[in-house]
């Protein structure tokens, strides 16, 4: 089974970057438990600033993963562009943020990418990859 | 560990309401999983269609429980009361969607509730369900 | 055929609240109207000031009832929660307002609830209701 | 007794033109079928594209007729001329849709022309001018 | 000189319709007293329930007369048309109303006409045309 | 004299919940204080978190007490129906609020119920409510 | 007959600023003019760049003047206070403004001031005020 | 092949309005140039001010043509009523502006009628209609 | 102890402006009255047209006053400014208003000064200012 | 004569993604017909999912090309930067939607792009680009 | 050269209210320092809370200074009429905030009167009053 | 001190683009002038048309420099994603646009990444950057 991970702007100074919000965890630690949990699960992982990377990620992704899990960061709010990526691939993307959008200021308030996920998993911190990572391992299951 | 689950206005109805939108899984077969998955956990299920009742229910549940998985329905999108009462109990609570809100009609794309949860799922189904107990199974052991 | 009515909350003041808005008839004056010239109609009288309380009384009688005729008062404009309970059952059912509602304030012009009926009846004091009624009697005429 | 029913723009399209949205009955077969059930009133019929033209057969009718059922076609959300008429006239006015406005798009839901109605009823198709001449049959027999 | 004085829908009920609003002069009388007064001024006078009328009128009499004073009734509030047709023209046109739209319904408030017109004059009722030819006249004495 | 207090949603959490916004004294203090002040007013206490009991106790009140000290909590912003009753029944209602909502959330700024209470005051915690039953226990003297 | 023209903020520049908005003409040639032309008014003059003060002249003249010539500038668009005069006292006001409103930026579209006057005249430069002082003398007649 | 050139409210005055927006060709030259260039086509040319006979050219040749080449000028953007008979016609419609919209005010930025076009062509002046007619001709050949 | 009360524009025409809305007392003879029910507090008054004033006085008495009484009038909606100065000084302000804001035109709904004060007491005409003055009282003993 | 095609995010997968929407036709399929048939024009072609490379590319073309047709994907209703360029260079911009963006979610209703756009065309599929390059070829036809 | 510092309401309270947002500096130092630093400017310094006093102090010395530096405190949001004055004079003004408005209240992020400015320094505290200082003393060496 | 000048998309035909809107002056020039009147700042420059980029430019920067000069062109009203990385980072941010924004379209009048910025400059042109240079150095010597 393959499941990409693809972040965000700013992602990568998670850990360093307003722990209060975002925690204290490293996105590398979160990659080692995640092998050490799921170790039949084939993962990539890929973290840009450009928006198009992200498009670019999705499209290559898109059509041979069984899963993708994508915290768009901030583009989650403005890019139309990443939505109809993810409307426009096979693999389903369920979104995660770290924090619970809905507690912050009201420009956070609304997903553009949100609309063609599966599904959305916010405000449960690095723990978000892993239930959604649990997610796919299950509904793999359930199907075969 | 003791977790409630409450749901709100019309999902007495699940199963046999809408399958294309809420599956066709009743809540009776997601209990009898949930207590076989986590024999170790105290659930107590709870569903009203009064606004009142599910505060009511909150209230009492919320400053001895250890974790409560909400789905206000309707009241997701209109119920500051509900809000309120999940400010002021002390249990965290995780609110969960059947359907991804986002892909539905602009009146259900905000949520009054979850501004105060800790944390939300949508869109996964009933599945959602056992991902939020996960967590607070998982958080226990982190903790303890 | 079995015709149910359901009111809302206030609705039992009528005859006694604000004559110049809602005349001054009364619910009982009406229903013994309605006995006395649909004899043939097996009909159902519901009022309630909870919300919850009337989708308790559309879930009971939506599967099997030929008719719901609902005056949801002021929950009209704010209930999601009542819509949906609308969309959720079989039977159809027509919205009457006693007053025109366009005439009103601007927070009483749109109706959630209406988006799912079959269709509406405003302004025509309690003859909505018997219009209402003689709807249903003629499309089961039509039908059978 | 003498009813006037004004129809607004592409509602002499009706019977062919989207038949899932206004049904297949053309206004002839309902002309017919009002004559037939009411012989004792008095109808004149009136379509037109124009808007200024509908303004006019108001005014014409507006001052000596019993009841006027008025369907303004898409006038019904841009015609505050048209309002205005209703608003001068003496007669009372029912305004009519044959499909359920409030389930189609956001900009048909609201009625500047019902404002000043007498009453609205719509959703029921072309029954609902039938509704409205029994209703004011129905007034008509109280006062007198 | 060559004044003409155009007006849109239902001014033609002026004198009988709603007289606490638009007063009960009609305009037969204030036609007679503009002669009157203005003996050396050829006016000519149209009134139209139909847009496209009024926007014939101002193209025919806009390239050739000395000022225009319209009166676009509701027209005012919703015709882009008709302010396209004033920017078009050469002749000055003069806004009028009878009523203080401001102090009546807010979708009255705002005069898409009035953008393109030299001037407004606006609740001082029939005297508002006369002030209009008044400022007419002596703008072209103050120019020959 | 009668005076009836009745409180809305999560209001009988007061004390233990959010102490900075909401105070640390409890309505049965402030009950007792009220007796001792005010031994010539008949006290009713009510509280209930149903939008729709506080409907039943307003009408039940609202036909026979001198006065109506109304604190809806949250349905303060949101119910339509409550303000319907206000208007509906014959007692005056004072509207109370613990806090100052205008330095709050501005989903908490305006008040569906305040627009047809006799007046509001806000923002002075349990003092509000001694307040209130002066003014009652005041403008009965003047009256008599 | 006692008229007052009272005038806004930086309506003392009008002469030397903007010429191509607000014309060449000052306004002490628009009062020798007034003076020459209606020699039986008695007019007062009065201008500040102060709110509170044309409020102050507002009441002092609102109780015994015929009639009040108000051109508010800036203040027409943000000043509740100024609207509240103007409809507290008992002598009509006209309000005039120099240039068309509507023809220029958005906020000054709409006059808060020009709800409680009598009219206004705007767009026509300095003969605007003429033709209010024009109305009031021709108004006396006709009441005389 | 039969196409239709319909004209909206003002469009008669191409050439002498506005030249800097709306070029300095008529129509009649436009004309003569379609049919030199599309011999075996046959066109139908019409223009209105009044939207109800643009709504009844629409009906009229919306069955039988080809191909619909719709200007209809301001009405773009307030007619709800020409919209739904373009959605009603079986002839698809190709939208053409002279100017291009977006970088006029903003009430021209939006189109109701183009919602149901099949296409758009603007701001590319009398060439609009060219490509237009180049267009409907291209798709006949690839369909025959 | 010290209280300061502030009134702001047409405040002054309190008792002659109307009545219907305002109450048939001046401010005079409430100034007696509460000088003979609390004859141990220190009364300044204070009343003025122009906004700035009122934050003059506002910050003169706003750093040795024990409480001060606000009525901003129309600037309650408008001005910043005066909401500034509240939240810069230190003697806690109470808002009183003679009408009950929310049953007025929507502008009066919001107070921009009340956001900083202690509290907001309105709808109970002159009762309103005795009330404040009672709570200030009441305050300082329960503190001493 | 030069004319560029710049293509942005999500037009490279044309022809797998959503051919209800966007047709089965590849670019390059495009390409060669355009060769094909305008065998005297040198054409560039260009695709990015990033927005400034969108940006360097416009800037690159822009000085020295006729003609650049751009269908800017998704960044048309969010990019004021690509706005920004096509303004500052040179050579005239199309813009081009293989959809009708009026007919889709009302995001995608509004181009920022196209406001500096000499034109657009929509709506058309892949013939919309031919079009486009049709407008160039005769402009210089027109000019030379 | 001559530099004119205005300063709108509350600023007289700069160094004593809320130092976490205006700092400690009173201006008074910042004059010292300013005269200190640039000796060959003239300045003239002036504070007031009124709003037409701020009007009129712009109009005494906009036609005659080189420079202007305004903060017009909370008038920067609300007063249309100091925008007009500001466009009326002939000196430049730099508008200078103390704190960064964008990080406060919405509505404090626009600004009514920088419209007209030629420039905006905020957020760095007392040292924008000197940056603005800086820049007209480097412009003037450029001119000369 | 190492100082940090970032310019985001087209800023790079500054000199050349809209000389009426940004000048004649080159960066090219700006930086020369920089070096030679700062000698004792070590500066870095940077542009980019890529928001990704900007970004991955202010992180690299953010943690060692002691200011940053950011003008992030038309990213400065989109960009969620900037404002994220600015507040995330060490660096103090100075944020200049070389017009005044507020004088321009209504989509360029709010900035989201001047929200976590120290301060704005704008509408100075490039001596914007010389004031931002002079600030930090300025501030540097206060706190040595």
């Amino acid at each position: 089974m393959k499941i990409a991970i693809i972040n965000g702007p700013n992602l990568n100074l998670t850990g360093k970057r307003e722990p209060e919000i975002y925690g204290t965890q490293s996105f590398d630690q979160l990659y080692q438990e995640l092998e050490l949990h799921f170790p039949k699960v084939n993962f990539s992982y890929f973290q840009s600033n450009v928006e198009g990377e992200l498009i670019d990620e999705l499209q290559q992704k898109g059509f041979s993963y069984d899963g993708i899990i994508l915290n768009a960061g901030a583009y989650t709010h403005t890019s139309i562009a990443l939505a109809d990526t993810i409307k426009a691939i096979k693999t389903p993307v369920i979104e995660v943020h770290l924090s619970n959008l809905l507690s912050r200021e009201s420009l956070r308030h609304l997903s553009l990418t949100g609309v063609y996920c599966a599904g959305t998993i916010m405000g449960l911190g690095m723990r978000g990859y892993v239930l959604a990572v649990t997610y796919f391992v299950q509904q793999q299951k359930n199907v075969s």
